[in-house]
């Protein structure tokens, strides 16, 4: 194959709380080697590992791309994840699939669907 | 696991086009069950999926979440992507990696590093 995928990256405000919040999300650990500019989950061992870079600009608008989460819970997973930080922007039921879209910490949308 | 990564999401212009080049990328197919308005990439059996939604918005400024692909050999793999459309933004060789931005036919950032 020509090429794999390796990493997602966010761009973030805060990298190391970014990261804090999407590892108890995917309960993974951060790595450890981490600084404030740069944080990792994953990065030797993850497929997909989950880099967050700290960048100077804020966030503008919708996030063009995003994560879907799977459960089998979505309502315990929908709890789960707000006591962690994260947000609820709107709820759906459509084509037979029920799933709710969240931002995290710094507001980049992600869902989480029931499985 | 409370959440597991399912899918990858592209809200898109053209879910057609975008599906067809990141097929090309990534060199699987296109799920066979598409529409103008929503395609995938691997829905059954992606781990992650890659799924590509109609929005109604243009992208706005850079892309806060985006994909880090890897590859053995960086100046072929770059070489075929700007072949399939991508557009080289940047190159890079910091920290002990050599890689380069692109952006795809919507001007979607991501990357290609060597590994």
């Amino acid at each position: 194959m020509s090429v794999r995928l390796g990493n997602v990256t966010f761009d973030c405000a805060d990298p190391v709380a970014v990261s804090e919040f999407w590892a108890a999300v995917l309960e993974k650990p951060v790595d450890p080697d981490g600084t404030e500019h740069f944080q990792s989950i994953g990065r030797r061992t993850g497929s997909p590992a989950y880099l967050f870079a700290h960048v100077p600009e804020p966030k503008q608008g919708k996030n063009r791309v995003h994560l879907d989460l799977r459960t089998d819970d979505l309502e315990a997973e929908v709890e789960r994840l707000t006591a962690l930080g994260a947000k609820v922007v709107e709820e759906h039921a459509e084509w037979g699939f029920s799933w709710t879209v969240l931002a995290d910490i710094e507001g980049n949308e992600f869902c989480v669907a029931r499985f």
